[in-house]
């Protein structure tokens, strides 16, 4: 993950895929989101999705993993190069989420960030703040999610 | 669940509270946000959070659980009184979604809506739009999560 001063306005990151199987939907609308039509093909069928389709709630825990897994590598080549990775702060929540079409199984959702907007932070000198535009795009070129997150982001002279 | 005409701006329902543990915090983390400070009592109390805290998806995805478990009893007592359950449908997202503290092992969190206010969809005359204010509120008495969500919900007479 970058420090704040390496993020601008318009920068744009490919993040990585998860892949939505039947098997997975399920699973963690049993845990989290019981509901038919995430569970089970033929009440998908019957549903106004038309198909068995993951929970909301599933296609943003699966953004989480592959924003943890880009963050991870950024961090793991960035101390290959002997330098000290950063480590991105909380995020204190987001604005807009969309859920713009139903993710059924067999989808590959391809997930990326674009830069809206960067600034100092006011009452913390060590961090700045990034305004992210999230989307997630299926193997058809369909967003299916989108959601703009603020961060904060560690200043490299801390 | 109700239908749209049972629902009125001010309406408040808590739906119901999830007990955060060790043990499902660090599950969670595995399968979809695998940060230190999720899945060890040690890197948690390193971080910013000054614990082990919960991710904040697992926050939003155990506010879905407690919703469906919330409406799933509804839909019962609404058809042991002989009447036809009412079933919500899609939510096109949300606005504004907020972490506001960090949920640690042991917390229990009360969830509640409230309700802003409701419309009758110009497009679709069989469902109208409710707004609802949805928030995660701990043991003591403080809020963690909030989020202002759109839902369809079904009108009586279709």
């Amino acid at each position: 993950m970058s420090y704040f001063e390496d993020l601008m306005p318009g920068d744009h990151r490919e993040i990585g895929s998860y892949v939505f199987t039947a098997e997975n939907i399920a699973a963690f609308a049993r845990q989290f989101d019981p509901q038919p039509f995430h569970l089970d093909e033929y009440a998908g069928r019957a549903s106004i999705a038309g198909g068995l389709s993951a929970s909301g709630w599933h296609v943003c825990a699966a953004w989480m993993k592959v924003m943890v897994a880009d963050f991870t590598r950024a961090a793991t080549e960035c101390a290959a190069r002997g330098e000290t990775p950063a480590t991105p702060g909380p995020s204190p929540g987001f604005r807009d989420l969309k859920w713009l079409k139903p993710v059924f199984a067999g989808d590959i959702v391809a997930y990326a960030w674009d830069v809206r907007s960067t600034r100092a932070s006011e009452s913390r000198p060590q961090w700045g703040l990034v305004n992210f535009f999230n989307t997630g795009v299926n193997q058809r070129g369909e967003q299916v999610l989108s959601f703009e997150a603020t961060v904060f982001m560690p200043r490299r002279r801390a």
